[in-house]
């Protein structure tokens, strides 16, 4: 097989950190099963844009579109507008790549205190599908009378038949490989364009799937349901800003974000898939070398199996069970002392 | 004084199951405080709706427009959509009595498990202010293609300087009387027309408490920290939809949201404000005689505080209290077996 090209974007503060610990595992698993890569590095970063006025060049999503995936840490950094900075690197590279799932596993890890009382491993383990093209975050709006007592800002909010079929579709596709139960996201009593009509395609969807367990429930209850009945749950399908909360929300519950990966899919890979941990590049702790890295590793092993390789996705997914469940290094947001590279080396070893 | 006129709404479901012990504890704490009530009473309804296709008569504001304050239950019920019943009732009298502010205490009782491992009342306890009238709730937008493969739906958001200014301003007016902290609920890194807004907001008000202690969260890892972190937070100011979801978070984790209250307050006072449980109608467990009505009652002392009956308020709070504390009846969702009324008369007895 060729090696697999991989465009590599540490981006800001603690993505620098942990990237390199994400390919210190892809390393060691394609060693272990004769896996290639075609690494090129990019420093597209709000340090860059802080340099040039931009954070990538004109032709970026072109310079992107060679590769067959995209291995990205975090984007952001205090000074510059957080929408400036999001807008100008992550949410275009989703939305021209048509990567319109964004998938993220939720899960109770062996080793792994949850802030919730008395829940063990295996209650707390499901997919939050989240679309990732289009709905709540749309460039469509703007503002009027800026600067005056007048003020206002208008926004809007979009979903299309296809775009949200595809990625029902996507989700109940996944859960027929899991628990057969797909749970809807919805808030069709507040929200009463965009949402009963997410609701009309839910109901229509499942129709394709007449063995399927389904339910749905409004976002505000299905928050207070991740935190109260997490048992409840396989597959969550939800709009753009209801799956970001969710898939926050989530992580936490399972006792630290900082493990949660994400991979933003174009399914039918006819453009590069991006992946990236849940987490963001954390101000507050970046520089010291202590952040967590399984996010970025998981990732890592999503990717892989994105790329095909099963077996070296399964192969990282048991090494981070087995240093999370052993007495290995734990980096401080998981009760430990050890460093960002402690925790890379072990997996790695243990793989 | 005068009695109080109180338009009385019980609704659907479990809202006709609560509403009257709201009223046994409102007559009990009145009997001691010489308050007069003055009680009307409305069967808007979905069954209402079913039988006249309407929730309420065409005069319906006017009709509540002459009472002081409307004691509502909770609208909605199966066979009946959604939007169509919130639509119809709770939303119009929200924005026709221009109630902009949804105030929503969260607190961790004693007696009371938390699904949180190891939380203590006093760490949970702070205030979600909610806006009420703009925002993500908006009637603007629709369907274009409707029923076709190109089928899709447009809503548009709406903030205005006027209803973010006054929401804040309740908001640190609020937190002057307690930690003097304000967080604000934003993600101005995804939704960027509005929310950049909001934050814009949200510095200029900054300006006149100079002395508070501010912070803001993005809304996904706000949800996290609710979960990791729930003893950070004293006053939280989130618009329509996000006030929504974490004032139903929050409740889940102080271990029920049957007990949480809400008020739709026009602090000025201009029109009657509106009171009511965070809790929907409830169709699982409707008919049973099983739901919690410590919500209910709750938000009969916010409108009793509300109409300046401060001691009255206080009273009710103490004996919620107590019964929680103390080996009192506890409903199935508080882990016990008894009855509505048995709840509802065990605080009008500590009365
Ligand atoms: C019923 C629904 C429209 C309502 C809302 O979203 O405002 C409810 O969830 C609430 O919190 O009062
Ligand atoms: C940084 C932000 C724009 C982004 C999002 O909201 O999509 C992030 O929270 C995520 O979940 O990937």
């Amino acid at each position: 097989m060729a090696a697999h090209k991989i465009a590599v974007i540490p981006g800001d503060g603690i993505g620098t950190e942990v990237v390199p610990e994400g390919l210190k595992v892809l390393d060691a698993v394609g060693r272990k099963f004769g896996i290639d890569y075609e690494f090129t590095h990019f420093d597209w970063s709000c340090e860059r844009y802080k340099d040039t006025g931009e954070f990538m060049p004109k032709d970026g999503i072109e310079q992107l579109s060679g590769h067959d995936a995209i291995f990205l840490g975090a984007v952001g950094w205090p000074g510059v507008p957080d929408h400036v900075s999001l807008w100008g690197l992550l949410i275009p590279i989703r939305r021209e790549f048509d990567q319109y799932v964004n998938l993220r596993p939720v899960r109770l890890f062996e080793g792994v205190r949850s802030p919730l009382a008395d829940r063990k491993p295996g209650e707390i383990d499901y997919y939050v599908v989240r679309e990732n093209c289009e709905g709540e975050y749309s460039a469509m709006g703007g503002r009027h009378n800026r600067g005056t007592e007048h003020d206002m800002a208008i926004q809007e909010t979009v979903f299309t038949r296809r775009g949200v079929d595809r990625v029902m579709k996507f989700a109940f596709e996944l859960a027929a490989k899991r628990g057969k139960h797909v749970t809807s996201a919805t808030k069709s009593n507040g929200i009463i364009h965009t949402m009963p009509f997410w609701d009309e395609r839910f109901e229509e969807m499942k129709k394709s799937f007449p063995d399927f367990k389904t339910d749905q429930f409004h976002i505000d209850i299905l928050t207070a349901h991740f935190v109260q009945h997490p048992d409840w749950f396989d597959v969550v399908v939800a709009s753009n800003l209801f799956g970001d909360i969710l898939s926050d929300l989530g992580p936490a519950t399972t006792g630290t974000i900082a493990i949660a990966p994400s991979a933003n899919m174009n399914p039918e890979r006819k453009y590069p898939s991006m992946f990236e941990p849940v987490h963001g590049s954390a101000p507050d702790i970046a520089g010291k070398g202590i952040c967590n890295p399984i996010g970025q590793i998981w990732s890592g092993a999503m990717m892989l199996q994105h790329l095909g390789h099963q077996e070296a996705h399964d192969a990282i997914l048991v090494a981070i069970e087995e240093v999370l469940k052993g007495g290995g290094p734990k980096t401080p947001d998981l009760g430990g002392q050890a460093k960002t590279s402690d925790l890379g080396n072990a997996i790695a070893e243990a793989i």
